[in-house]
């Protein structure tokens, strides 16, 4: 990857894939979580609490392969009876389908189910000998005959074990091949040699992409946001340009939304029914009510809150803010730490003067307030309902309910004095060029 | 569609599909225009109206079928000897061209043409059977020989049939089918019984893609996007990134415009040559003059008219507004309903400030004038040729004619104030931090 | 391609696609450079000189042919006894790679040395026979026998010839021909009379992307973005949506550098390790430095330098201005000719107001200077280390150290009056409706 950031949590929908991996695990309802984490990199263990409080991590001191991986897990998984599922973060587009397949596998008798896929290109993957429904062994792709080769069903490393046996198959894996690691793919001939059966389930082999370099993370990024597309336009989203609309990992969308070209989601937002989000926006971390009309060009940052039938336009940024239904602020605003009521106006270059260099303040809108352009809003301060405020002004002080609030200078005119100063200025400029030449 | 508009009055290209449908058949100059409407869904007839006022619509209360859809047209179509022309409104893309080759097929002498294509995968459509010149048979998938099936040359379902004889052929379908439907494909062998030809005309695929989901919509927004780009580009617009164009149905691109990446026309825009274009541009219902210089980052809305030559920068906003020849506002501004000379500098932050809560106020800026940044100018009001503003003004009443004028406060600088604030601040900080620990 | 510009001038990322070949020529440390010009385009002898100041153009005063071409080069050329590679402007893909190679055949005794590429459709090429690892002929296209036609071996025509001999071959080039032109094809079968050697070097299709129309533009820019893009990921740079990042084609990215979707890079980016580019950004002639994080919705024009883990938020534009190490310009702010010290805070809606209509002037921020929101500073001006500016200031002089500005109108109150003012305006809208109504 070329990275100082630990592979598995670069992201993917704006999560680390290791957080995809334990996502999915999650959905099958797992009673223990282990995450082995890889040599030198604390990072990864404290992402895995932090995404998952009750997973156990345990690194891995030396890189000796995934069945020395696997063997990490043994004392965190001590006295566990169940069905051990081996994931991978890097490879986070399975989806719980999937494993569950893979869960049913089992409680039909397979001690070691393995995760397959039909290969467009196999020649690189290890080949799933399956006979008469049991897999009956994993062939390296060098290692396969000529006849092996044309076989296209290929392991994706995802294999779930029946735990009771496990670690003595693990115990027998021996590290006697090219690059002396011990291989997981090993426990298929080591179980059947036990009298065990194993099986192969198969998911799409778009499931199944692995990431080591920068190249994959970006196909892994568009496998995503192809699924995440495909679903939020199957759910009754009208996508103009499906391919310039980037979601996150927990995008929540209603029905009848409709998003323009050039979308990009953050995590954490959810859009009620009706919403138009126009071309060009930006959200994350908010959430936009039934009938709002948001951009184009708008920015809505974590905790804003725009309100039903409430307009969000152009160059506008929304940050911990809640919008009231109905209110408008359409032009060139910044809304921070605020609350905006119902119906209020906010003009065009509206500012909310939130910070002090030290600590936020609040601003406070009253229902139906109007703001008037290009104005000020020094925080901690309130406007009330149905105030309004002067175009041009900086509000220091409190406005009250129906008064009006005027902070600006007076207007002085001086007649021909443009004129001069067009002379004046040119001389200076036809002078500085003179010097300069 | 999982929506509660109507499937065609779902947009593509910024106009419903209704809309692109009436307008090619448009193309063919017809006597009368029938627009057979769902049921319960009033506002089909409605936009049918509004789009073409001369259009008759004539709401089909029952969904039984393409024919009882066409039998709907019989009162309206009353008297006419034409040639009837059949379309669906969810079908958006068909190409005037391929109506006019109907047409001509029709004079020819066939009294029922029918619109093919040479599916790519023919698995889901009617096949067309078409022996000697003559289409002989549509034949439905689930009917068809395994002969048949191998013929990959399609129905469209878009059906040109001679008025005259139209009804009793109509009058003839019956609904003895798997779904109970009549269907209007029937027509061909009807009309072959009654010692008629029947003809088929083709165009390519992508012509007859049917929506009926929004993925299907997308499909046919990417596929109007393909064949708009083409058409640019041909006529002699530079898209640096053809992929992220998107056109309106009615966008005019004159020749040696350049359009960089990111950029989304809504309906009602007409560019002039020479224009450049840059990234991330919305621009809807304006125009721009030759050699003017637009975004990036610009938007765009009804009304804006950009004079030749001048700049509209990044974060600037005009609506219902003229910009003078060479006129330039570059940055972070919003003119909203104002006149801006030719060769006018509107400075940055610059907003005119034209709404009062109820009505809408006029700007007016003169020629040559200078408006320095950050000021506001509340409207009505006027700034006269070759006048100065002062940044950071709020322009309440009309400057005159090269005179300059001030509208801020004094400054007042309070030595080392920052430093004992800062101090202050510092402290308040840490004790609120201190009471939350 | 419908355009007043010369063809070789029309830029494929960010650079005249002549700039293009002569940077790739420039690879091979030419001794002499000649750019043969198309008749009646002067332009493109002015652009080649400014691209490469010692290049030498040539006019060629009629379109007789590339043979024709290469002999305008003649004199030029005069006394030179190397290697001479004929490139074509329009054809701006090739990599010096290939070049090297055919330096390389001809270091190995070709006398000329043609390019080749296996062409996934060859019909329109002339093809490369080669014998016994000889190029034999260049047999056009409509000459060549169906066995030849199967040949997907096709010219490029890039090639390197002996110089000593060129010219006389040249010479024996006859325009005895369909289109009566010179070919410089012809200079295999002459060299090989001469019992000369001749070679063919392959390189992938794309290198020999040759531009005749907008379309073709459109696939040159697309081929090369593909191929930065990729550099850009195995350099390390995490590009979220590939195809979605516009390059120059001299950016310069360090690794673990992150760039969001939707980002075009114009020419002169610099950006250091460990910066995070977030959507929608626009950035030319510009660095930033190490930890910056940059949008989205920012853009960063010619001279803006942003320091070490500063900030650059949305609707931020800054052009030749520095920002120190850790500050922060994070909403709708004009930053122009101006330098900001390290760690200052600018406020939400802050202008330097730069223009004063016909020269720009400085502003200078201090260390830890605090800028308060939607502040107009009028520049020259200067704002002291550790200085602090009220919200909504008009900044006219300079603010010593430590000290606090403010500058801005005193705020009043009227109780009540926009109750009044709110009926007043209904009042007049509702009479205004009435006169129209």
């Amino acid at each position: 990857m070329r990275s100082a950031l630990p592979k598995v949590l670069h992201p993917v929908g704006g999560a680390p894939m290791l957080a995809h991996v334990l996502r999915t695990a999650q959905a099958l309802s797992p009673e223990r979580v282990v995450v082995v984490t890889p040599p030198d990199a604390p990072e990864v263990g404290e992402a895995a609490r932090r995404l998952r409080p009750d997973a156990v991590d345990v690194p891995q001191r030396d890189r000796l392969g995934t069945a020395h991986a696997a063997q990490q897990a043994r004392e965190a998984l001590a006295g566990f009876e169940g069905d051990v599922l081996v994931l991978y973060g890097d490879t986070p587009l399975v989806r719980p389908e999937s494993l569950a397949a893979m869960s049913a596998a089992r409680a039909e008798g397979a001690s070691v189910v393995v995760l397959g896929f039909q290969a467009e290109d196999p020649a690189p993957y290890g080949r799933l000998i399956v006979e008469g429904g049991e897999l009956t062994a994993i062939v390296e792709a060098r290692e396969a005959t000529s006849e092996q080769r044309a076989i296209r069903f290929c392991n994706s490393g995802v294999m779930c074990v029946e735990a009771a046996r496990m670690w003595t198959w693990l115990d027998r894996v021996s590290d006697d091949n090219a690059k002396g690691e011990f291989y997981l793919t090993d426990l298929v001939a080591i179980a059947r040699a036990d009298g065990a059966r194993a099986a192969a389930v198969e998911c799409p082999e778009a499931e199944t992409l692995g990431v080591n370099s920068r190249i994959d993370l970006a196909a892994a990024e568009a496998a995503f946001q192809a699924r995440m597309r495909r679903a939020a336009m199957e759910q009754g989203a009208t996508l103009a340009a499906p391919e310039t609309v980037f979601f996150a990992f927990d995008t929540e969308l209603a029905a009848d939304v409709s998003i323009g070209p050039n979308v990009v989601f953050g995590p954490g937002v959810r859009v009620e029914t009706g919403v138009e989000i126009r071309a060009f926006c930006h959200l994350e971390g908010c959430t936009v009510a039934s009938g709002a009309v948001v951009g184009p060009f708008a920015r809505l940052r974590p905790g804003a809150r725009i309100g039903a039938q409430a307009h969000v336009g152009n160059f506008v940024e929304v940050k911990n803010a809640t919008l009231g239904e109905g209110a408008k602020a359409n032009h060139l605003t910044y809304i921070g730490d605020a609350e905006i009521g119902a119906r209020a106006n906010i003009g065009a270059g509206t500012i909310t003067c939130n910070y002090d260099g030290f600590l936020k303040h609040r601003t406070t809108i009253g229902a139906g307030a109007f703001i008037g352009s290009n104005t000020a809003l020094v925080a901690p301060v309130s406007v009330g309902d149905g105030a309004s405020v002067g175009a041009g002004s900086v509000v220091v002080e409190d406005v009250p309910a129906d008064a009006l609030a005027v902070a600006r200078g007076r207007q002085e005119v001086r007649p021909g004095a443009a004129a001069r100063l067009r002379e004046r200025l040119a001389a200076e400029k036809a002078e500085k060029a003179a010097r300069k030449g």
